[in-house]
């Protein structure tokens, strides 16, 4: 009988960092996924954008983009509406960064410690915690985790502010470097930088890699 | 004195493979770049996409987008006007696939053999082949080359119509698999077909860095 390759979802929050789900981290997060043998499932909202962001600028746009649309750039069409998440179909969840995190997924951006975090996305991450099965972040989604589960322990890197909120939330904060992972084997949390230090392409790659396979290891 | 590191531009066309460049393609063409040990500057002509294409329909939207600004988002913010490139510069070109390389860069798609080339882009690989350096194209972006210089021969993978429009301009096809690249050395290009074959992110990967390790080794 052949065995069944581990499914991860990943949650994606639009197209780009400014404004949705950074690109490389999504990307080299999909790339893991597959180089160690496993399989994934993109997910997103369908909802509007927070807004849209000029990525050369950096100002806002006067456009509208949906979530779910937009992360279909990055999942070349096959991204499912979030809503229809149910943790018995996969092995663990995955949330990359990107300040769709932090605008579309969560308003930690605007917030910081008194955010809310989207309803699916708050009921995809706790009921694969009360599933048993584990869940990554990556960058600054890592917060989400903080905002919804007790005593965890994560990291977004070293930046100070970013730390002390999470703090606020009843959460731990490791420092970490480039590439580096946060276990939190308790609560079956991974988390890892990425662009929250200041990162070459290929660091995202090597914390993309490291927490992946931990992931997939606490998936047994 | 420190060796200088080899510099690679790369040309995006938009940010999505409908309508731009493939994310895959470009963000693993910049991985392996990085992990090559050399550096990149990304690039993008200043124009308005042919057009905009949501991603999980297929359909076209009532949308305007600039291929510059978009390209940003693959780039991190870090994209010049391709008006401004100079192969001095640099070491060696790469083009990234997607259907942005046959709507936005050339008219391919649309015009098939009889396609024009985007006056920026033609300067481009124009410059940089007189200059005798490499030039490298990724799934559908080699329809470019095979239009732009005599006798080249390139992969577009398995295709057959695709492959007779590219022999219609007077270049070569030689048929690959996932990963794998075709040197022209006469003409120092170095193709691979990507997600023009039914392909998996880590065959997309594979095929980026076989081709940047070649565009490397032929810029001496």
């Amino acid at each position: 009988m052949a065995t069944q390759k581990k499914s991860i979802a990943v949650i994606l929050s639009g197209c780009g960092h400014l404004d949705g789900s950074e690109i490389h981290e999504a990307t080299l997060t999909l790339l893991a996924i597959h180089r160690l043998g496993a399989e994934y499932q993109c997910y997103a909202p369908d909802k509007k954008q927070f807004h849209v962001v000029n990525h050369i600028t950096g100002e806002e746009m006067a456009e509208e983009r949906n979530v779910l649309i937009e992360s279909a750039r990055i999942a070349r069409g096959d991204v499912v509406d979030l809503a229809t998440y149910d943790p018995a179909n996969h092995d663990a969840l995955i949330l990359p960064g990107g300040f769709g995190a932090a605008k579309n997924l969560s308003t930690f951006a605007f917030d910081g410690p008194h955010c809310e975090v989207d309803p699916d996305v708050k009921n995809a991450v706790l009921l694969t915690h009360k599933a048993k099965k584990p869940v990554g972040a990556l960058c600054i989604a890592p917060v989400i985790l903080a905002k919804l589960i007790d005593n965890a322990t994560v990291t977004i890197g070293s930046d100070v502010q970013t730390a002390e909120g999470i703090k606020k939330m009843g959460a731990r904060h490791s420092i970490t470097g480039h590439g580096e992972i946060v276990i939190d084997r308790e609560n079956m949390l991974v988390t890892t930088p990425c662009y929250m230090l200041d990162s070459r392409v290929d660091h995202i790659a090597d914390g993309a890699e490291n927490l992946v396979k931990e992931v997939l290891s606490m998936a047994g």
